[in-house]
């Protein structure tokens, strides 16, 4: 498959597993301490073999909840709160997105041929995983900025 | 679209815009000094706005021309390189991944209504963008450590 120059080609993908946990609905809050363990589908057995020597990875999951509407969601204040800044849908990490992809970098707890187990995922239970990848810190820690809603709105978040 | 309990659903994706940079083939090493402008499809113009006042921000991209074999690539070893060890797809950042998703944290240098240039992107030329979400340090940077075999891979990627 190639998409060179196919301005709107379609992309399939196929979860590779799903979430489990104690969550049921969606949530803006408290996140941190949650226990997930994502069950790989048979096809991807001892593919996180090697993991358990890293301590975070990256769950890259679908949001299936969720729903873009240009009118509503391309610009929003983030949890529409009315503190906060009115930004477009790439420069904050809501829900309701464009192709739904949600990523979060979470604590690995534990490991084996046909499942990972992780702290702090803010996904609900049976969310699909679409990815998981080891938290490098060359690539994905950054001597990073932000405007100061980031940390009122983050700030109960964990 | 709901998947609970489709184990197998198909999840259909479109690009958000393109990457436009003047790399027009893949490489492992050197990315970090490579300027890419990330060109907005007009139904998503404007949904950058707010992104300038970040320093950061992860662009998650469509890996066109990777192809994942499970024979070959649900473990391997990184680059393919003897003195790495063998270990699973979902524990690695190689490109030939089940659903060909790939991240990276980048330097933000310009923001507008129709774009975002960015500085460190390791995509090639006209690579289909699925998201762009702002670096916020407290999803995404963690005290990690890694494997020793990381820093060596990482060694000339930059």
């Amino acid at each position: 498959m190639n998409l060179r120059g196919l301005q709107m080609q379609e992309i399939i993908m196929n979860p590779i597993g799903y979430v489990k946990n104690d969550v049921q609905t969606k949530k803006d809050v408290s996140w941190g301490n949650e226990v997930s363990t994502i069950l790989l589908n048979e096809e991807y057995h001892t593919g996180c073999t090697g993991l358990e020597n890293f301590s975070h990875a990256m769950i890259i999951y679908y949001l299936d909840k969720a729903a873009f509407q240009k009118d509503q969601h391309l610009q929003r204040r983030p949890q529409n709160r009315e503190d906060m800044p009115l930004v477009g849908i790439f420069s904050q990490r809501g829900k309701d997105r464009p192709n739904r992809i949600g990523i979060m970098t979470v604590q690995i707890l534990s490991v084996d041929d046909t499942s990972l187990t992780v702290k702090g995922l803010d996904a609900i239970d049976n969310t699909a995983v679409l990815d998981i990848k080891p938290y490098y810190p060359v690539y994905d820690r950054k001597d990073a900025h932000v405007p100061e809603w980031v940390d009122r709105l983050m700030e109960h978040y964990f």
